[in-house]
């Protein structure tokens, strides 16, 4: 069980390491400002939230994998994506999707081990899961996904919500995981495929 | 006592979530994005102040009040403000200036109680006071208040100075607080009434 | 040794808070707005490494030393500076190579210090090195230079790297120092004087 999450977690962070190796593409960044970015998105979350909960030092530091992974992944991407205008539009929102669906509940998990209740483990789910994608685009000076109203937050928060009371529920760890990754993939997925957005807080427009 | 400062903190809190969260309206965000910017902006400081001191976990954390206030006041602010071109001009800057008086006396009291300098109380003040609107103002891309010549840090700064000083001079902490409290809140406001600035430190213009 | 790593430390440190105070000056804050531009430039990638290993509170909570050499910079700087168009268009980046390769050796050396590997000591000698001037960049909005493709992360990593690997070959703190911080000084200073940059990670440009 503690070997599936272990291997989850290194595989969103490869994924999310990708997205940031592909937005440092889109700025035409040098090796090592790509490593450097990469490295932000994949870990940047998870280290606010153990220095937050105080779990210091942060989880890379004292596991090597992490950044080897990173690299790793960096280095596949500089050899081996040439041509992403070849690659399918969707290829990175799809990506991301997975890294976030997963980030969350690893997120949330680690603040129920260290004793904390539902409601933070929610919240921390949400900065693992945001977290490095927002210091991705802020470094990119994009708008940072998350403010705009694609539904990237929400799906964080419901699969947060969806593994607190699923283990709360008695279900086992497995299961829960599973279906509250699923249940933010598909929230996710789908605002990206129909471009769902829920209704936004609009003091922008004046209204006549 | 204490409940009192516990109140101001919460009222604080509260203050600066519905800065946050009509500064996400004019971004037209999502509802869940709308309690990310009010969170960010209302315990943001405060969290930066607890890590560098090493306070984990931060405050928050431990105590679900904070939480449960920032989503009342979203709550309220999505329901209650719909038109906010009818609401005077100043509501925002006034609502800002409050909580940058109650957040900096809070800092710089909470680096007193753990028994740091006085220095290092007005420092700590200062994070806690204009901490959260600056990661506010980054993430809406908007050049942080702070950096512009609107006397915001010296406000906060100043109050710091007064409440370390006041405790100092043998002031009770209540009597300490309010002229801080006061020396912060007479200063931004002046400031914002009469445009009020120091003169800038112009690197900019030549010259001649 | 301690004495001279501690000054080259508070040299390091005016020199960083310098270019704040510079770039708060293209912006025409007011003189509290430079001191905090500063402050963060100077000592903000320290406090970053600092809080994500846990070594709370961080470094100029303990020492008021580095606060005080801020004040002291920002202050002749307020004074001093007044046609910094007569100045060489040279000296803000040559003083910024010169923090770079001061901090990047001390952030290396504080990791090591702590029993971290080298892979996590030259991590931290580049969030020491570039993390204040990225917060600079990101509260100017900037586009932060470690974006840009002028070899500035590449500096430090390589002269994390030069200080950890002689290190474990057997020299002297001292040397291992000197030859770190010399090869980050040449590779980022040859950059700026012939504007070299390693080949771009390049997604924009669509090849034919």
């Amino acid at each position: 069980m503690i070997q599936w999450i272990y291997f989850f977690d290194l595989c969103g962070t490869a994924v999310f390491a990708l997205s940031g190796a592909l937005a440092a593409g889109k700025h035409r960044m040098d090796p090592f400002g790509v490593i450097v970015l990469a490295s932000v998105t994949a870990i940047g979350g998870g280290s606010i939230r153990d220095t937050l909960m105080g779990a210091t030092p942060v989880f890379w530091i004292s596991d090597p994998n992490y950044i080897i992974v990173i690299l790793a992944t960096v280095i596949a991407c500089l050899i081996l994506v040439r041509k992403p205008h070849k690659l399918p539009s969707f290829t990175l929102p799809v990506a991301d999707a997975f890294g976030l669906a997963l980030f969350t509940v690893i997120g949330a998990q680690k603040a129920l081990v260290l004793g904390h209740s539902g409601m933070i483990a929610v919240v921390m789910g949400l900065i693992t899961g945001v977290g490095g994608g927002i210091i991705r685009d802020i470094l990119c000076r994009q708008v940072p996904m998350v403010l705009r109203t694609e539904i990237y937050a929400t799906a964080s928060i419901i699969g947060g919500i969806c593994y607190t009371l699923s283990l709360l529920s008695g279900m086992d760890s497995m299961t829960s995981m599973f279906l509250a990754m699923t249940s933010t993939l598909v929230i996710r997925l789908s605002a990206i495929r129909w471009h769902l957005s829920l209704p936004a807080f609009d003091l922008k427009t004046k209204r006549h």
